[in-house]
């Protein structure tokens, strides 16, 4: 059976945030006894994503969230802006970065590149806590 | 050994559509007995593709499906238009949204966020079926 | 406990690259005794990407490329260019490709559709190898 775990990433405003650390806190205990397995990270949420990349320089993710702006832009005629024009652009947006990530596990480690952190993409200005499902098979 | 179901969705044409339901339908006796585990669905076509995202307003579908089009427009320069203007532009945003998603199940339910639902985005303009495969694994 | 192999793609320079092949002769060894599984692959670098998308005409890969330079230009105020104009470019294509896919497997073979391959997308003009984590779970 699956290891599981429901937990809330801390309240953040809009942008790339690393978060390796904070999840890997979460997830420790069902990482330690597998040997070649998998985690899924899934946020429950459809203007926040989730996402692999650099994990040095922050300019990365200020470049990153710049770009995704540029990409799916406030001025488009949309029709769903209920709570603000970065409404629908962040719904876009979820779709385009994802709500999960697998990441493989060996030796009960996370097996990601020297430079790969976990990033949470936090589309909304106003700051928002964040429910993850952490899943580990193996 | 995984549970898994190929099945059928209905014939739509170019949108995004919410078909949690379609889908729920197809693997409610895979979901039965799983406590913690994962399903995971696989669209065996490279010019429509699945995504979570919001529920409830179909203005939301609306515009992603108009921010797409602006995101990968028609007018750019493709080479490969053997099946009309949107054809590549089909399979670059195929690439982007993803032809695969992944969710967590928690006691023989899928733990989506209040908010979130599946989507078919269908990219072409004439209406397909498009076969999709469900595997459950706990 | 999962099958897991880690390996690396042979060279390649900016563009979209069919790697089924290549894939799977690595992998054959752990797709046997699968009846209904799981592939899952994970690239451990932050700008190149693994997608599923057309197998059969190359022009799709050169349209792609071509695409994702006008989804993520390098004319952008990019402030992280340490390594060249196509440095936070890359990251940011990478986020929205995506850093693994996942693949159905039945009876032992990859369960994709007739046009369905898998494409290396490598962001930088230079050319790079690329290590990859494949974990078959069933």
């Amino acid at each position: 059976m699956g290891w599981q775990k429901e937990f809330t990433l801390e309240r953040r405003a809009k942008g790339c945030h690393l978060v390796t650390d904070e999840i890997l806190k979460h997830i420790q205990p069902g990482l330690k006894d597998v040997q070649a397995g998998m985690l899924f990270l899934f946020i429950k949420h459809t203007s926040a994503s989730l996402s692999v990349n650099e994990n040095y320089d922050p300019d990365v993710r200020k470049d990153m969230d710049m770009a995704l702006d540029h990409i799916v832009p406030e001025k488009l005629d949309w029709l769903h802006t209920d709570e603000g024009p970065d409404d629908s652009v962040s719904h876009t947006k979820a779709s385009l970065v994802g709500s999960s990530i697998s990441i493989p596990i060996t030796n009960s480690r996370l097996n990601l590149g020297t430079w790969q952190g976990i990033y949470l993409t936090e589309f909304r200005r106003m700051a928002h806590t964040r429910t993850v499902v952490a899943t580990i098979m193996s």
